[in-house]
C-alpha cells in the first residue's frame, strides 16, 4: 500500500545531496567559533534575508525563543496573532524563560493589519507592561498557510516604528511564502527587523532552523542560545544540510503549492467545508463533522496519514516527500470517505 | 467649588471608624503569626466567603498574583477576559512571576460563558501549556462593572470541575457584585476555589486586600505573599481599619449603584453614547467623541475629576465618598458639556 | 512574670506618638501620586541618605526585590555574603523573580572586602552570566550585626566603579550600623549606589521600609513595585508612623546596643561561646552545646524569648521595647541555666 | 608545525566511522516520537547507565537545564559546587529558566561530602527557598577532572533520601571518571536519580549529551526540552553519532587519561606549581606567575593551544585527538618555556 504522510513538512527525509554534504562537512568547535560550515551556512542565510548577522539554531522554537529574548526586557508585552505558533505551540516559553506576556490580537486568516496592531499597543502607564515587540507569523500555520502581502508589511512596518516598537518574524515557512508571492525571500525580510526560518520543513534538511538580523541583535541572541543549552559543537555536520537546503530545495516549492490546490479544490468539488481562499501555500485544512478521530483513523488504514487540527478540523501539508501521484491518490480515497 | 472625584473608588478616605479603630489596634509581629487582629480580619473574611482560610495582603494585585503563583507551576496556561486587570493592568506580572502565559478570551460585557471557556481549554499535547487556571473577574472594571450570575457561574465551574481546572475569582470588588444582586458574597464565592476581594476601594479602608481559599492553598499563598515581600510586622493596624469595612461598609454599596444609574441615565438623556445594560454596579463609561483630554480637563475646570478610558471613553465611578448631591451637580455640569 | 522579646527586634509595638500620627495623618490615593504623607516620608528619606529620591515599601524583602529587579537584567548575577539576607531570607525571590543568580562569597563576620568581591567578578564570556550588582548586608544580621566601615565600603565603591558595577546596601538596620559608628547614615549612604532600610526593626515602626537612589532608579524601582503589587492606596496610615520613626526613633539605638553588649559580656563571663567582636549592634548570638530547642524552652520558661539561630546557635536582639531591667533580669536567668 | 589543540576535549572531530553512521542513519520525525535512531540511543544510553529512560539533547547545557526543571519547582534551591559548570557556565539558565536558586558550597578539589550537604539542606521555614536537588559534576572541570569515589556518592545518597532531596548528576564527563574508577559508569550512576552526560567530549561525536532517569522524570524533561527549543525532527543523524562514540569511544579513555599523567608529572618535575593529586582523569591545571595570555601566545607559536583559567592558571585537555607524540612535543615545548 502507498504511505502518503501528509501530518506535516516536518516528516521530510534529508535527501541524498544532504546526506552527502554531511557526510564531507569541514567542522570544528563552533561555540569557539571555528566551525566553518556553521559560518558558511549562518552567513548565507543573512545574505538571503538582507541582513548583518545569522544564528543557527536546532528548531523554530528556539529561534523563537530567543529572539524574543534578545529584542525584549522581563515585563515586556509582545503582540502576536491569537492562533500564532509562538504563542499556541511553544509550551509558554516566552513566560518562563522571558518573562514576557502574550497580546493576543485575532487577524483575518491569521493575518494582523497594521490598524489591528495600533490598536493593541499600550500607552504608557505603571499598571501596564510596555508593548516591545510585534510577532508575525508568515506563513500562518494554524490558518492555513496564508501569508502578508508587502502592502501589509509596509503599513506594520510603519505602525512600529512610529511606536518605537520591533518587528520579529518566525518565517519558518518564509520560503512558501515567497515562493505563493513570487518574490525574493529578502523583500519580506526587508520589512521586518528579524527572522527566524526553518531549513528542516519545506525546505528538507533534517534539523536546523538560522535567526537573522542586526550584529547586535544575533549578539545578543549567541549568549541566550548558549542559556537555553543550543550551543553546538561540531554543528557543521548539520549546517552542511542546511546549505543544501538553502541553496537547492526553495524553488520546489511551487510545486507543493500546485498540490496542494489541487487537493484543496478536489476537496471543495467532494463537498468537505473548507476555505479555499485560506489555500495559499502547502497547508491544506479543512472541516469534517462527526467523528474526527475515526475519520482519520480510515485515512490511515487508506496509508495516509493526516493530522486533527481542532474538534473538526483536518490538516494536510504537502512537501518534498509528496509526489503527484500521492496527491491523485489521497483525492481519490477522499472522495470514497466523502460519499458515506 | 465643589470637589467630585470620581475617577476611582480607591480614592476613598478611611472613615472616622476606622481611623479609630486603626488607632486602638491590638497587634503583634504577624510573621511569626502573633497579630491578633489580623487574625481576626482573615477569619472574618474567611468565614464570609465560606473557606477555610483568608491572607491579608497589601492589594488586589499582590493577591491575584500571590493565587495565581499558588494555583499553577511554570508553564502554565491561564484563561482570562481579554480585558480583565490581571492581564490588562498588573505589569505582566504573571510572566514574569509565575512563568505563566494568560490565554486572553473576549467575553460578553467582560462575562465569559462556560462555552467560551471549554474552547480555550487546550489538550494534552507537547507543544502547549496545560490549561491550569481559570480567572474571572467580577464585577469587571473594564466592561463597566458587569457582573456573573450565578447560574453562568455554576456552568463555569462545572466545566472547570470537568477538566481538572481551578477558578480564581478576582473580587477586588465582589461586594458590588452581590449587592447588584442581592445575594451574599458566600454564594458567589462558593461557585470558585478562591477568591481576592479588596478592603479599599468600594469598602473604603486605606490599603489592603484578602485571599480566601482552603487551607493548603493559603499556606502557599502565605509563603509567595513573604517571597513577593508582602509580609508585614505589625499589620494589625491596617487590618483593624479592614475589620471595620467588611462589618459596616458592605451594605451600603447600593447607594453607589443608586448613584451610578442616576448618572447613566442622565448620560443618555444628554445624548452621551452609553451601554445602559452594563451599568450593574458603581461604574459608569460612555463614549466621548472628539477630543478626550480636553472634555476631561473640562469637567476638572468644574471640580469634577474623571478617567480617560481607551482613546474615545471615560470612566466615572461612585463610592463612599460621592453624595447624591455630588451626583447631581455632575449631571449638570455634564448637561452644560453635552450641549458644546 | 516579666516579658522578655528577645527574638527579634521586628516585634516592636509602635510608640504612642506612632499612633497618633497615624489616626490624624493627611492621605490621598499614592498610585495617583497624591498622598501628601507618603510623599514627605520618601522625601525625607532620600534627604537623609543624601539621595535623589525615595520609595515607600511594604517590606526590606520587597524593597531588596525592587532594588534588584531595578539594577539588573534577567540572567545577570549579584555578588552577596553566603548568608546576607537577600540570599538566605528572601525565599528565592531574585531566581524566581529578577531571574538573577547570587554569587556567594564567605565574607569575615559577614563583611566582604573589596578583594573577595574583585575575585568574584566575571570575565565577559559567552558561558558566564554577567556581573552586575553587589549586595552589602549593613549591619548584617546572621554574623550578628557587624559593619562594614567607611574604609572598607570606600574600596568596594572603587572596585564596583572599576567594573562598571552598581552597589546596592541591605540597610534594613543601617541605623544601628551608624549609630555603632558615630557618623551620620548618610555618609555610610554616600559609598552606594541605592540603600533599602527598614522603618519597623529597630525603628519602631509597624511596618514599611523605604529605597533610595537616583530619579531614574526610583522610577524602575515603583513600577516594579506595582508588579509585585506593592503599589497601595491610603498609603499615609502607614508612612506617618515612618516618619515618627526617622525623625525620633534612630538616636535611642546607641541604648539597644549598650544593653547588647551588657548581655554579650556577661553570656562570656558565664562560659557561654561567644565572638564578643562581633556584637557591635544590637544583636547577640552565641553558642550552646547540647539541646537548643530545650535551652530556648527553659527561657520561655522565666518569660524569655529568643531564637534558634542554627543547630547550636542563639539569638537575641535588644530594641526599644527592652529595658535595662529586662536585661539585668535576662542575665540572672542566663547564669542560673549556665550553671545546669 | 605540529598542531597540538588542548584547549579542551569539545574539539574532538567526528571518527570516520561516525560519518559513516550518521551518513546511513534511518531516520524519521523525533517530535512525533519515529526516529528509530534516537530511540536506539536514548535506549542505549539508559540500560548503560541502568536507568527507565533515556532522551537526547543537543548539550550538556541543555540537558543539565531541562534536568532542573524537571526535579524543581520555582523557589526551590539545589545545592551545587561553588566552581561547578551548572553554576559557572549556564549563563546563569537556572535562575532565568528555572527560577530556582543555587547554594554554593565549596569542595574539596570540587568534591562535596555528605556532611558539606548536610550543613547546606534549609531547615522548614517561610523564608527560606526549600532544598530540592543535589547536582555533582563528575568528573569536576574546574577542580581539574577529579572524580567521586562510590564511598563519598553512596553517602551523599544517605543524605539525599533522609532528607527527601532528589541527586542529579552532571556527568558530562561520566565516562572519564568511570575509566579512572576502573568501574562501569551503571555503578555511578546507580548511585543518584539522574545523570547527564555528554555524547562530545572525550567520546568524540560532534555534538549531543543524553539524559538519563526515571520514565516520570524523562517525560517531564522531554517537555522542557521542547519549551526550550530543543526539539529535533530527524535526529537520527546526530543520534547515529552517539551511538558510535558510546559503543566504541568510551574504553580508549584510558589512553587520553595516560597523557594527561605524563603531562602533569613533566610539568611539575620542569618547576610548574601543579597538584598532581588532582590529575585524576584527562584534564592538567598548572598555575603560571606572570602574564598568561603572553604565556599561552608562545605556546601557540608552537602550534599547541591551551586555555587560562583564572588569571594565573592554564588549563589543558587531552583527548582523542592527541596522541602520544603530541604530549611529548608538548612536554618539550613546556620544558623549553620553563626555563625562561
Amino acid at each position: 500500500m502507498r504511505n502518503v504522510d501528509l501530518r506535516s513538512d516536518t516528516v521530510t527525509l534529508p535527501t541524498p545531496a544532504m546526506r552527502q554534504a554531511m557526510y564531507q562537512a569541514e567542522v570544528g568547535d563552533d561555540v569557539y567559533g571555528e566551525d566553518p560550515t556553521v559560518q558558511k551556512l549562518e552567513n548565507l542565510g543573512a545574505q538571503l534575508m538582507g541582513k548583518e548577522a545569522g544564528l543557527l539554531v536546532v528548531s523554530g522554537t528556539m529561534g523563537n525563543q530567543v529572539s524574543i529574548l534578545a529584542h525584549t526586557d522581563r515585563g515586556d508585552e509582545l503582540i502576536c496573532e491569537a492562533e500564532s505558533h509562538i504563542f499556541y505551540y511553544e509550551v509558554a516559553g516566552m513566560a518562563v524563560i522571558a518573562g514576557v506576556q502574550a497580546r493576543q490580537v485575532t487577524g483575518r486568516r491569521g493575518i494582523l493589519s497594521a490598524e489591528m496592531i495600533q490598536q493593541a499597543i499600550r500607552p504608557q502607564d505603571i499598571h501596564q507592561p510596555s508593548s516591545r515587540l510585534i510577532c508575525l507569523e508568515n506563513s500562518h500555520n494554524r490558518a492555513g498557510g496564508t501569508c502578508y502581502t508587502q502592502s501589509q508589511l509596509r503599513d506594520i512596518q510603519m505602525v512600529a516604528a512610529q511606536n518605537g516598537i520591533r518587528v520579529h518574524m518566525d518565517g519558518a515557512r518564509i520560503f512558501n511564502a515567497a515562493a505563493a508571492q513570487k518574490i525574493p525571500v529578502g523583500e519580506i525580510a526587508r520589512c521586518v527587523d528579524t527572522v527566524q526560518f526553518c531549513l528542516s520543513k519545506g525546505l528538507g534538511a533534517p534539523m536546523g532552523s538560522l535567526v537573522v538580523g542586526s550584529r547586535e541583535f544575533i549578539d545578543k541572541a549567541r549568549r541566550y542560545r548558549k542559556m537555553l543549552g543550543g550551543g553546538m559543537r561540531q554543528a557543521g555536520i548539520i549546517a552542511a544540510a542546511g546549505i543544501v537546503a538553502l541553496t537547492t530545495m526553495a524553488d520546489r516549492l511551487t510545486e507543493d503549492h500546485g498540490h496542494a490546490r489541487i487537493l484543496a479544490e478536489a476537496l471543495a468539488n467532494q463537498g468537505y467545508s473548507i476555505d479555499l481562499a485560506a489555500v495559499e501555500t502547502n497547508i491544506v485544512i479543512f472541516e469534517r463533522q462527526g467523528d474526527v478521530p475515526a475519520f482519520i483513523a480510515q485515512l490511515r488504514q487508506h496509508g495516509i496519514q493526516a493530522n486533527q487540527f481542532g474538534e473538526h478540523r483536518v490538516r494536510m501539508v504537502t512537501h518534498y516527500g509528496i509526489a503527484r501521484e500521492d496527491i491523485d491518490y489521497t483525492v481519490s480515497i477522499l472522495a470514497k470517505l466523502a460519499k458515506r
